[in-house]
């Protein structure tokens, strides 16, 4: 039999997690806030819990999937005793401070921590290409990762500390917005010539693609600490400035976002990066101005 | 024979342009202010031309890839009555109005006018899936397609207005700088816990191919105007401001740039788009604080 676990959270990536594990044959036991949002799990073989202590106690492993770490602690916090002995995992996204203290708070009881993230849309989860990773007490990691494999086929532990996935996460998280506002800021922009956004859409993945491919050359420059050969330096992008600034506005879009960008590029001069690859943004965003 | 073709302008991306050129088997002509950057192409077979005139004097089909639109303007002025009936191509970055600025004094002095630009980094040059996109004149596209495809297999002509190139390539290119940014700082944040940077790349990677996935339903969502049934919330973005903000204070890192994307966040939702699509976003770009 497969292993009984428990998925506290039902918004759309919560259900779609307990949906992988119906589908891969586990027991499953579902908690939400508002009961309604377990019927459709319910319907697909799910046991749906009145209370958090009953879901708990029906498996040896705990899902979370939260708004928060705060909310989690929360939630879980008159379920504690229940939990004592059990494999708690959160996916949820957070600071690792927040994961750390969350494991703290896990140790106090007894309760073996993993904190996870899904780097991916609910539509992703149970997929073999899709990336999990998880930190924490690895023997407890091995117990549970042929359940965690059902979420997704690239399952990754990145060592015992519980805030690395925290850790991970927000590193690379951080490209989301940011690549997202420039993507909206393009659409506007063809908008305004009367073009549609989804003509954008193509060039603009193979764009992401190139971003990609480069990467490890900025990763190794960072690394070394070796800014000296660049492949795009500093001072290209600042000759960029002048003409994003005149794009925005003749696209009729905000361009208030880029402004602490330039400022980078600019500190980056003063520093004398003017020559150095663009990576030494890097040593510019550890000093604060 | 191959047609003849001129490259003015032997920066990184100059050099591997007529590196491609030579290649591909065309009579190559290259001039560049400094005269010592031809010498490694004129080892190839290239023929070095000591002033503009003569280099543009050499070949029907002249493509430039200098600095900026001003700078090739600036460059090309004395070589203009030479250039009449012949094709130019530039293919720099720059604004859309500066491409329509460098297309009437084209067309003021009986010049062929393409407006070009390359969407990836000199090694792609002469690659079967690199991307070259070319807004102008079509029968000129027609009539150089077969000399420009020597520069990448994926060759589009966008459309009959100059400035078409100058306009996809900035609405595309305006991912790359926030993006890099996002990364940096994720990386800065490894380091600041011992880690490496590179050991980022291969989820950023991972990242970058969501972020790609998904674009096509934020691009509708914008098209239609319709951000009623999102994949991703506004407010899921915001309720992860915090996290960012504590992310950037304990690694150490300038939080500054996050500022304005995050303001963005709180006038959608104060614009009522809380529970819309993130792309809603677009709107809000739309309309200057």
């Amino acid at each position: 039999m497969q292993m009984p676990v428990t998925v506290l959270g039902l918004g759309s990536m919560g259900a779609a997690l307990a949906g992988a594990f119906l589908d891969a044959g586990h027991p499953t036991t579902v908690w939400n806030r508002t009961a309604a949002r377990a019927t459709p799990l319910a319907d697909r073989g799910a046991h749906p819990s009145a209370t958090v202590v009953d879901a708990v106690t029906a498996s040896p492993l705990v899902i979370t999937c939260l708004t928060t770490f705060d909310a989690t602690m929360k939630t879980l916090e008159p379920a504690a005793a229940a939990l004592g002995g059990r494999i708690l995992v959160t996916l949820n996204s957070g600071a690792p401070a927040e994961a750390r203290r969350t494991a703290a708070w896990a140790a106090e009881h007894g309760i073996r921590f993993l904190g996870g993230a899904i780097k991916n849309v609910p539509a992703a989860v149970g997929l073999p290409d899709t990336l999990l990773y998880y930190g924490g007490d690895r023997a407890a990691f091995d117990e549970v990762e042929p359940a965690l494999r059902a979420l997704g086929g690239d399952t990754v532990h990145l060592g015992d500390e519980p805030d690395l996935a925290a850790l991970y996460e927000m590193a690379v998280g951080g490209t989301l917005l940011p690549a997202l506002v420039g993507f909206f800021q393009g659409a506007a922009a063809v908008q305004a010539r009367g073009l549609e956004a989804s003509t954008l859409v193509p060039y603009t993945v193979k764009w992401l693609e190139m971003i990609a491919s480069v990467l490890p050359v900025f990763a190794g420059e960072i690394d070394s600490g070796d800014y000296s050969r660049p492949m795009s330096s500093v001072g290209i992008f600042a000759a960029g400035m002048e003409a994003e600034r005149e794009f925005a506005t003749e696209a009729g879009v905000d361009g208030a976002w880029l402004a602490p960008l330039h400022d980078l590029l600019r500190r980056a001069i003063q520093e004398g990066h003017g020559e150095h690859s663009v990576a030494a943004l890097t040593e510019v965003l550890k000093t604060p101005a």
